[in-house]
């Protein structure tokens, strides 16, 4: 059965695509999201077939466009890391010349909380970007 | 016309597959290669039409399962990074508990160079890994 890693859990829900359910990283300085595939027992993306493989893809790219048309990174990241938290999760994060790390990578930072009402927020037009509706 | 960014050039090459050149990040502290498509002017992978990116990731399952083969590696990090080399390159990168920056990120850590005859020996292992060819 599929089970979100203790780590994972602690993010805010965003939504849930085909494969994958969409996570929020709780920090302001940074557009990020997570894709994690609803399947039990992946570690990493060598345990996906690879007609999952290219779902994910699929659903990166849903992703990548849904944060660039409501962020406008002037960059983004994606990454499977996973050497903390062994659960296959996405990475995507939006990157600009003025955030604290650039051009350096985010991970180590330290995260600076949204506001509630701004995650509220963030959250919504995520939702809205991701299902390709308009923010109401 | 293709051609690779600077930073890249410098890298070794290892060996073209149907849509990627396979380039070796010269670190003796890490099983590290560079997947750079062969297409002129991809900044990142929304640059990719959508069967680009699905040929990506067959090619990124091949980088993936032919280092997991040789190197044995506890975790692999597959990232698109591309804040100072603005040239779509994907790292793949086998991790181990016992290696330098565990379970950190390997970014932004010094490289140790791989003795010249050690790094003609790890190319054509993974030249041959990538073929699908036993190592002569």
């Amino acid at each position: 059965m599929f089970e979100l890693h203790p780590a994972l859990k602690k993010k805010d829900f965003v939504c849930d695509l085909d494969l994958c359910t969409v996570l929020l990283e709780d920090n302001a300085a940074y557009p990020w999201i997570f894709l994690v595939p609803k399947l039990p027992g992946i570690h990493s993306m060598r345990d996906l077939t690879h007609e999952q493989r290219l779902c994910l893809m699929t659903e990166i790219e849903k992703a990548e466009t849904a944060m660039a048309a409501l962020f406008h990174p002037v960059q983004t990241n994606v990454a499977m890391i996973g050497n903390l938290t062994p659960q296959l999760h996405v990475h995507v994060i939006c990157r600009f010349e003025n955030d604290p790390a650039w051009p350096g990578t985010v991970w180590g930072e330290n995260a600076v909380p949204y506001a509630p009402e701004v995650k509220k927020e963030i959250i919504s037009q995520i939702q809205h970007a991701l299902k390709g509706e308009p923010n109401v």
